[in-house]
């Protein structure tokens, strides 16, 4: 369709002036406005090679208190970041409530100029868009503003921009020739844009195509599509307010289904054991595989993430250090989570994590996880009703990204049972060297046995998925506990290795 | 993860009667408050063989007004759904607003059960899980509740209820051998199920998995969930209003985009034309063409759909008929579109047009479609500014799920100028036989004719895509207009005749 737009509209330069002018003010008003309502900016330039986009940014930004906005121009992927996923990159640059984060191209490289350039192989077409939908679609339901520009102007048009700065002794340095390759080459370039276009114009964030022949008439446009849409997330962030507030309220009646919750933990044989003898052989058999298969991964470039979640004192310290003490620390990394801090709370909550995704070839070993939303902020009211029911499914889709760009995930639930705990932080109490290990808040935690049980057995049925399995390690026996890591990465490993 | 369930729960027989009892009196006021406010409700039993779906679905209807509710058993497709794509027997089921309808296996037949018995062709799984998730998003989307049950009970509780069923004569004839190869595949099924449940377990229309070994514990269960799921329906329709409304008093903002819409409309050139000679030639070739054509549909079984928008007065009728003059009536169907009736207003916009798509070999004709909802119902306020907004995907995924099940779609914009239109109104108020053709509402759609562009434009934009595009038809010359449509319908059938 892209082709059968009008590309002729324009503005005369001092009415565009007078507009800008005028508009400059209510957008400055605008970003104090959704600063102080915490709402976070995501602004992706997008388009044809010389349609503008930095001019525009930089007539964007004018308007704009420096101290708010960050830009940044995505270029190829470094080193360093294909060892990611395609998304590591831009997670990191999500801005914090109140923020606004500027993209000289954006995510939409992966699917536009990597994909022509035959960058992105072709198979990842498909995950590519399902990954960027899935993106876009978290991180507005936690509230940001996703606006998506596409700068567009026609062949004839590029051609002249390239020629006029190739005749300027300043300006040649800037056409390359790949430019006038992708000049030539103008048709199949714009049906990628196209496909782009028909794939990712969701509802919730919606592309603005900007005709860009004459830059005035861009720059009001985007001014105007930027004001209407901060406008608009104002409204709707005031009713969302609203709504999850009384939707709170209505909480309550959730005790009613209590008696009914699935029951998971409920029939996990909590007898089985190992003798002292078995542990020995087992675990020193066991950890020189994973020794080997740790380099071998290494060698092969996978990323392995590994997640632990568990009763306190469950004994999820102890299965760790039974399975890094033989590996190469070079090669993992162990991400013990804790409460979220100032800044991370600012930010969507799976943010942190991603943060320390693994690159490829290393092994993250997660004490506590991303899973938090779905027990701990579920049970304290840490994030509303909705928020974690949503976290199943956006928790299940991350993992389904790192899984299809090459990760493996293992996820485990070290499961004990109320009077073993009580044993074990008995024991923590009476032994000075242990003493460290339990807090009043061990105690409180204990308290909520049953809410916690429940969070726990819904959580194992919605993200026990076939590509990121939940394992229940049955931990009364800690020698059982560790053994049975153990294996589990083990077996999963040397399937992926011989997959190919 | 469906193996780790603990199906062990039970309830006593009094305590579940007592139960019911009281919760049987809190859903038939549910039942009537959701009626008062207009809620559709779709309740979807599925789960293994012989867990009990007859039984529970018995047991929740005893407390439901009779009057409200349609309960549907779903068997394997007819010849004649076996036509259609596979959503269309369910889109007709859809129950209208304040009623209740209760699906023995549903639309996940075709996930599990028909994808079990190989009779879901593999490379469409993937494409019955994407269709699934937009049909239930489309429904939520518009304010139904989808509730959808997973009775579940181990192998041997089945292998137990068959031989039980098997040693009483008169219900030994329900037990057929594929009761007993799917008893004995049980683990395979179970994985399908998983699956199944990984995929759609969505935010917006959960699973719920019931324990169904004892038959009072799924019956509380059942109530339990259903009682949950209308409170909550109730609450957020509440909502959903207050903020419908208040968006609505902001939507004058709107105009303020107007100036910067997207062009396509104006960059048409309406100069094209034919010598009458030509035309004919070119009909008669052309019309012979698509008689052959038909044939050969119908031979290969593939279903064409042609939808037609255009101004009043642009020729649509007329382009129609020189379409199917040569056409056997028994393989085509015209289907104009007018305004929704009281029936139609009762339902989602989309289900009056999935009613009428054509089967296999067929062809139908829309004079006016669904893109109503995004033109005449936008501009006269028939529908949220949220609801059109959302409508330009659903109609995306509508089309797509129509082209994966085998469809050839094409859509023609007849596009003339205002003047143009003029003269054909005036032609028609002073020529008697072409009288009744306008009415003081032409007049009145052509004041608007500024907001009809633009949603226009923004409609060829946002879906005109690969798999079902847009022609804009340059029909200020009906001649021209006609030959292109006509060679546009043939180019379409000929490439696709080609692909196998």
């Amino acid at each position: 369709m892209l082709e059968k737009v009008d590309l002729s509209k324009k503005l005369k330069k001092e009415e565009a002036k007078a507009k800008l002018e005028k508009m400059g003010v209510e957008l400055s008003h605008l970003q104090r406005e959704c600063k102080a309502a915490n709402i976070p900016i995501m602004i992706a330039f997008e388009g044809i090679g010389a349609s503008g986009k930095g001019v525009q940014i930089n007539k964007l930004i004018q308007a704009l208190d420096p101290r708010g906005f960050d830009v940044y121009t995505v270029n190829r992927e470094t080193e360093e970041e294909k060892m990611r996923p395609f998304l590591w990159r831009f997670w990191s640059k999500t801005p914090e409530t109140g923020r606004i984060a500027i993209f000289d191209r954006s995510w939409y490289r992966r699917v536009l100029g990597d994909r022509f350039e035959g960058l992105t192989p072709k198979k990842q077409i498909p995950f590519a868009f399902a990954d960027i939908r899935s993106f876009e679609k978290q991180l507005t339901d936690d509230g940001t503003v996703i606006i998506k520009l596409f700068l567009y102007i026609s062949k004839k048009e590029q051609e002249k921009r390239f020629k006029k700065l190739s005749e300027n002794k300043e300006t040649a340095w800037r056409v390359k020739k790949e430019d006038w390759d992708r000049n030539k080459e103008y048709k199949e370039y714009l049906s990628l844009c196209d496909e782009m276009l028909e794939q990712t114009d969701f509802e919730f964030a919606p592309w603005t195509i900007v005709e860009a022949t004459d830059k005035e008439y861009a720059a009001v446009k985007i001014m105007n599509i930027v004001i209407h849409r901060l406008q608009e997330a104002l409204v709707k962030k005031k009713h969302r307010d609203e709504i999850e507030e009384q939707i709170a309220k209505f909480k309550t009646e959730e005790s009613f289904e209590k008696t009914y919750q699935i029951g998971v933990l409920s029939g996990v044989d909590l007898s089985k054991n190992l003798s002292e003898k078995e542990y020995k052989q087992q675990l020193d058999k066991l950890q020189k595989k994973v020794e080997i298969l740790h380099s071998e991964l290494y060698r092969r470039r996978i990323p392995v993430i590994l997640a632990f979640e568990g009763w306190d004192a469950a004994g999820k310290g102890g299965a760790i250090r039974r399975l890094t003490s033989k590996l190469d620390p070079r090669g993992y990394a162990v991400c013990p989570t804790s409460a979220a801090n100032d800044i991370e709370r600012k930010h969507h909550y799976l943010w942190r994590f991603w943060n320390k995704m693994p690159k490829a070839g290393h092994i993250a070993i997660f004490d506590r996880t991303w899973y938090g939303r779905v027990m701990v902020e579920r049970i304290e009211g840490f994030c509303s009703t909705a928020e974690w029911k949503r976290a199943y499914q956006e928790i299940n889709e991350m993992e389904e990204h790192l899984v299809n760009s090459g990760a493996i995930i293992l996820k485990f639930w070290m499961q004990i049972d109320k009077e073993e705990q009580e044993r074990r932080f008995k024991d923590r109490m009476e032994t000075p060297e242990k003493q460290w290990k339990i807090t009043d808040e061990d105690w409180r935690n204990r308290a909520k046995w049953d809410e916690y049980e429940k969070a726990v057995d819904e959580m194992l049925v919605r993200t026990s998925t076939t590509y990121a399995p939940w394992t229940v390690v049955e931990a009364n026996s800690k020698q059982y506990a560790r053994v049975k890591v153990l294996e589990t990465v083990v077996e999963a490993i040397e399937k992926r290795l011989k997959e190919k």
